[in-house]
C-alpha cells in the first residue's frame, strides 16, 4: 500500500531521470494514479514500467516537440513527436478545447504519439469549460473483424462526458471488444477458462482459451458474433481506427506499433505512431447552458430512477462506478500487487530514486 | 412487382394531396426507395402509410417552416416544425455540410422532427463534398437500458460515411440495439422464437418471444447482457439519445414521440418531437485530399484481403452489402408484399391517385 502522493513522486523522478520534464512527469502521473483510483488497473501503474522500458530503448521521447501539422478554424492535426501518450494527449485536447471557444466546437486528430491509458481522463477535461467532450485511440492490433482469422483492429476504446447541473456528469468510457485485453490476462493468470463469445482461435474458431493471443488468436469484438451483432462492434472500432489514424496519419489497423517494449513494432509502417482523436462541443452553442444542465439532470435522473431488474438494485449511468470508486478511493493508499511493486522498485533502484 | 419510377411518383402524388410540395415529396420517395435499393425495408416503403396517417392526423406538418434557433461558426440547432423527417434530415446535413466549408467541421442538432428512414442517406452526402459524415437519430423507447425493466432508449442508429479513392467509401449504418425491431417482427409473423440474447419480458428476463414488446418487454442494447457489454450498447444508445435530443431540445429517451399513428404521444411532454444529429468534416481540414484517399484505399484493401474464418468467403467493408444490393437492384422493379400492396392501393384510392 503505497500513498498516492509517494507513488507521484516516484513517476515524477524516475521520468526526470529519464529525461522528462516535470510537468510532463506531472501529468503521465496523474493520469496513471487517475485510473487506478476510478478503479482500472489495467490502465494504471501496471503500465509505467511499459513506458520506462520504451523511453530506454528509444520508442518514447522524452522530449517532444508537439506541433501542430495542419488546422483550420475548428480542426488541426497533432504531430505528438513520439511523446508520452498522455502528454500529447493532453495538449491535443486543450487545442480541441481553445477551438471550440472560437468556433462553437474543436476537432483534434494525432498521430506519432503513444498508449494514452484511460480515455475518459481527455474527455473529462472538456466539463470544466462547459463543454462535452469526445476521446478515443487506436491501438495495436488484438481485435479480428467479424468473418476476419487475422488480428486488424485495438480494442480501440471510445469516450464521451457530458455536463450535468446538481448530477454529476454523465462519462461513458468503453473498448469497443467484447472484453478488456487486462481481464483475459487476469483469466489465463488464474488458469480459468472464459465463457465463448469473447475469443477465437489462431484459425477464427471460437474459443474458451484465455491464453488465445499468444497462440495467433484474437479478441472478438462487442457484439461477440455476427448473430448479436458483431460487425457493429467491428463497425465502431473501425470507425475509432479510420478517425485515431488515417485523419491523422498515425498508424492504421495492423500497423500500429506495440506500447511494450518487448514487442518489436511492425515490419511494414504505415503512418506514424499511435492515432488519437479528440472533440470539444460549447453546451452554449447549442442550448443555454442552464437549460441544457437542467435537462442532463433530468435525463439522469428518468434513467436513474427507472425500474431496476430483480438481480439489481439499481439502473447505473455511465461513469457512475468509475467515479464511486474515486470518491471512496480519495484518501486511501493505492494497493499494488507483489509483482509490480517488485518491477518499480527495480526500476527506482536502478534510477537511484527513493522508494520503500 | 413495381418500378422504381412508379413508386417514385406514386409517394410524390399522394403526398402533394396532403400538401406537401412535391420537392420535399421527392426527398421523401428517394430516401424511401434508397432503402428498398439498399435491402433495408424496414426503412422503405412500409413506413409510407405511417407518414401519411400521422400527416392525416396533424402529427407531421406537410408545410414546415425549417428553421435554425442558433448557431456558431461550427453548429447549428434546427427547428424541424414537425415535418416528414426526410425534409427536415436533408436541409439539416445541407447546413453542416455548409458549416464544414467554411469551418472544417459542421456539427447540427435537430429538434421537432420524425422519423427519417435509413440514417445512411445523410451520412453519405457529405462523400460527393469530399467530407465525411455522421447521422444519427433517437427513436421511440423499446431498448431497456442494462439493468432495467423499463423500455427508455429508442434503437437509435448511428451512421459514418468516409470517402475513399479508388475503392467504394466506408459506409457503417447500425442500430445501437442487438436486434431491429422489423426483424423480431418478421419473427412473431412467422410463429417463430428468437435465441436468447436479443428480448426481455415485461420483469426484465431473458425472453425468445418476439412478440414481447407488445407485453411491456423490450430490446436488449448491443452485446445483450452486462456479461458480454451491453452496457457498452447502453452508452451508444444513450449518448445518440443525448446528442439528438438534448443538445437540440427534442424529446429525449421515454418522451420521444412514436413514429406511428395508432400509438399516442407520451403524456409528459419532455423536449419537441423525433432528435437527430449530424456532422459533416472536411478531409482536407485533416490531410491532402489525395493522400486520405490512398490511404482509406490501403486501409480498405487491407480489411478487405485479409483471411476470413472458414465459414465466410471474405472479410467486409461497412457498407459492402447494402451497396451491392443496390448496384443489383438499381433496374430492377421493387416487389411489395401483398399487405402493404393493399395498404397503399388503399391510399391511392383515397386520394385518387392513379396506381396499379
Amino acid at each position: 500500500m503505497y500513498s498516492k502522493h509517494i507513488l507521484e513522486e516516484m513517476i515524477v523522478r524516475v521520468l526526470a531521470r529519464l529525461g522528462v520534464p516535470e510537468t510532463d512527469g506531472q501529468i503521465t502521473a496523474d493520469v496513471l494514479l487517475s485510473a487506478e483510483l476510478r478503479n482500472i488497473p489495467s490502465h494504471g501503474l501496471i503500465r509505467f514500467p511499459d513506458y520506462v522500458r520504451l523511453i530506454e530503448t528509444g520508442r518514447i521521447n522524452p522530449v517532444p516537440s508537439i506541433g501542430i501539422l495542419r488546422e483550420t478554424i475548428s480542426t488541426a492535426v497533432v504531430d505528438g513527436d513520439s511523446g508520452l501518450g498522455m502528454v500529447v494527449a493532453v495538449k491535443s485536447m486543450q487545442t480541441a478545447i481553445e477551438k471550440a471557444k472560437h468556433a462553437g466546437t474543436g476537432w483534434v486528430a494525432v498521430k506519432n504519439s503513444n498508449h494514452y491509458g484511460i480515455a475518459g481522463y481527455y474527455s473529462m477535461m472538456a466539463l470544466k469549460h462547459d463543454m462535452a467532450g469526445i476521446s478515443m485511440t487506436n491501438a495495436n492490433p488484438l481485435v479480428a473483424p467479424t468473418f476476419s482469422q487475422d488480428r486488424l483492429l485495438g480494442t480501440n476504446p471510445v469516450s464521451i462526458a457530458i455536463p450535468a447541473g446538481k448530477q454529476p456528469p454523465f462519462v461513458a468510457d468503453m473498448a469497443t471488444a467484447s472484453m478488456a485485453r487486462g481481464k483475459l490476462h487476469i483469466k489465463q493468470i488464474n488458469n480459468e477458462r472464459v465463457k465463448y463469445g469473447y475469443v477465437q482461435d489462431a484459425e477464427g474458431n471460437p474459443s474458451d482459451d484465455p491464453g488465445v493471443l499468444v497462440k495467433g488468436g484474437a479478441i472478438l469484438p462487442l457484439g461477440s458474433s455476427y448473430e448479436y451483432g458483431s460487425h457493429k462492434g467491428y463497425c465502431m472500432a473501425a470507425t475509432v481506427d479510420i478517425f485515431s489514424a488515417l485523419f491523422s496519419g498515425a498508424g492504421f489497423g495492423p500497423f500500429v506499433p506495440p506500447s511494450v517494449a518487448y514487442l518489436e513494432p511492425p515490419l511494414e509502417e504505415q503512418g506514424k505512431g499511435t492515432g488519437h482523436f479528440f472533440g470539444a462541443l460549447r453546451i452554449d452553442a447549442f442550448q443555454s447552458k442552464t437549460e441544457f444542465r437542467q435537462k442532463m439532470d433530468k435525463w439522469i435522473e428518468t434513467f436513474r430512477n427507472s425500474k431496476p431488474t430483480k438481480e439489481n438494485d439499481m439502473v447505473l449511468i455511465p461513469g457512475d462506478p468509475e467515479r464511486e470508486a474515486e470518491t471512496a478511493n480519495k484518501n486511501k493508499p493505492i494497493s499494488i500487487d507483489d509483482r509490480l511493486a517488485e518491477q518499480i522498485r527495480g526500476i527506482c533502484k536502478k534510477y537511484s530514486v527513493s522508494f520503500q
